[in-house]
């Protein structure tokens, strides 16, 4: 038996006893957590926002669904197919799951993944069970682990089995980030503030980091932010016009960064950018917005949304080992895995409590 | 004097005697017109949709705006600075006027040039006087016109001021259309049937037409879609979904160009995409539509919208010199520009007359 994390039903999770996973396919590999941590997405379950958890906690009597898509392992058993990991390897385990071979595993696209044992890439934690446990099983592991470099911190290695890919590519990457840009980041939690630790990495020349609760604008600050504005005090989009007059340029910014998944920061960011600006969505919204494109039609602007598919883990693992970039100042709570239900505790109330990233380590 | 198209106020356009233009500026070419068509945007201005030309045809008491961006001319004089272009020399000038040096115009997005005499790239009958008269002035002409080469009709010649790089830039270059894709275009006015014409020559597995008029089906048949559907007889949603329908892919297409500008329509391409796919939106909008984020934010999907640039006239045009491509079946009526008010009424009932170009000459 082993120790998990499991969903009962909407409200409720239980730090309990389960069956220890085994091999289930050749391309598995049977790990035990090094550390693991909880992502906004975890509380989304637990509300009752994702029917597809609710159904799989529902057919585990006794047990639910393991919670989780971010964590370490070291590596106990791998399946007969598993050519890049043996036993004893510590391993970032990606919240993605590729076959890597399937069209959209080949075209950089492995949040849909034809393959997984799922109706996305993302399965851990989500359609079967995650990393919030001592130990776990990873399918198609080959294509869903990197292995954990010496003398990087299990902090900085945790954030690059989600935030950081997530915030690099479906905002900064697919939002074009390039030298000399300006960048508004709407949403400084730990999504927004990962994505400015991705765009800082790229040089933009200013970083306009945007939210209501002055603790983040005081971390984004540090983080590398040029100019902070708290809409709740002052007009944001008035702020950033103001602040991109320039003499060779129209006003607005190049890219917009939507951190927050409501209406009114999406279409705030609308508002933000300038001519052949783009909208990077990186929000996870539950209603539709209003696109006013009445007056973007002739703006020649783009806008992009998605779910990380984790084909930059290993640049961006690379540019950590380089010290290009350094997520570890996300993580702002440390826990041992058996605090488990305390930690959800805290992250629950994430502002209150000036939490970013929760770490919880396996002492066991 | 020469005769000229104005639009005098809302609903009042008036084939009219006029002065001469005249240089203004050493940059400028003065061209005798061979052809010049009518836009769909003539249309708007005329009903009073653009304020700013509405106030420049007031400002021109006895005579309005003449109106036009789409033209060959003969060039009869040029300003000291103009250095590509000579007297005796036809061209195509296009509908978008590029000073060459700004930020924008460096950029391919000349669209937004900060020098051109108006508010941005798009001036020509809009902002100042256009190419629907005998003679025209083409500011910044060195960045504005393209030599004619010979042997090419004069049909084809003239969709290579705006329509044609309008929908191959504004739909299937920012939609990113490759070989083997699946493309869907909404809506076959001009626009639409000169997004398939520029689709086609980038090789698609599908083009799947989409139009509430059979007639305007029947041309898109002809002009190389695969499919069509009437979404006022079939399901539109349902019948791409079908047929998309694969083993390795999901449903959906990977482009969708809306070429109406309603939000029925631009919905209605929200829903056409799989994962990973682009909305292409040429259309011009007068209102918000729903972006049903719920649904997108997880499918890696990109949206742009613009207004054309001209940066790939050069391209089109030689496509068309290898005869890669042939827009000259875009042309539906030929007129003498002294029945240029009858054009207009022919093109304001374009349904109704099967009218997609017209072409009028000037033989005088």
């Amino acid at each position: 038996m082993m120790k998990a994390l499991t969903y009962l039903k909407p409200g409720v999770i239980r730090w309990q006893n389960v069956a220890k996973p085994k091999l289930l396919k050749s391309t598995d590999v049977i790990g035990k957590l090094v550390a693991t941590t909880i992502c906004g997405s975890d509380l989304h379950i637990i509300k009752g926002d994702c029917p597809e958890s609710t159904v799989i906690a529902e057919n585990n009597p006794g047990r639910g669904l393991i919670l989780g898509h971010e964590g370490i392992i070291k590596v106990k058993e791998v399946g007969s197919d598993v050519k890049k990991f043996k036993p004893g390897d510590v391993c970032i385990v990606s919240c993605i799951t590729s076959c890597g071979s399937c069209y959209y595993c080949k075209n950089d696209l492995q949040a849909h993944c034809m393959n997984s044992e799922g109706t996305s890439g993302w399965i851990l934690g989500h359609e079967i069970d995650g990393t919030q446990a001592e130990y776990m099983r990873v399918p198609f592991a080959d294509y869903s682990m990197y292995k954990a470099p010496k003398g990087i911190s299990n902090d900085s290695l945790l954030m690059l089995s989600d935030i950081l890919p997530t915030s690099y590519e479906v905002g900064v990457i697919s939002g074009q980030v390039k030298e000399g840009d300006t960048v508004a980041i709407v949403g400084l939690g730990p999504v927004g503030l990962s994505a400015l630790i991705g765009a800082k990495a790229l040089n933009p020349k200013e970083i306009i980091a945007i939210d209501m609760d002055d603790a983040r604008l005081e971390v984004a600050k540090k983080l590398g932010a040029t100019k902070t504005v708290n809409p709740s005090k002052t007009d944001a989009v008035a702020f950033v016009m103001e602040n991109t007059k320039s003499a060779d340029k129209k006003p607005g910014v190049d890219v917009a960064i939507e951190c927050v998944g409501v209406p009114a920061t999406f279409e705030m960011c609308e508002d933000l950018i300038g001519p052949g600006g783009a909208v990077a969505n990186v929000g996870v919204h539950g209603k539709p917005v209003s696109l006013k494109l009445q007056d973007l039609w002739i703006k020649n602007i783009k806008i992009t949304t998605g779910l990380v598919s984790a084909y930059s883990t290993a640049d961006l693992l690379h540019k950590v080992i380089k010290g290009d970039l350094d997520p570890s100042p996300l993580v702002s709570h440390h826990f041992k895995m058996n605090e488990f239900e305390h930690a959800y505790d805290i992250f629950k109330n994430a502002s209150a409590n000036n939490a970013i990233k929760m770490v919880l380590t396996n002492d066991n």
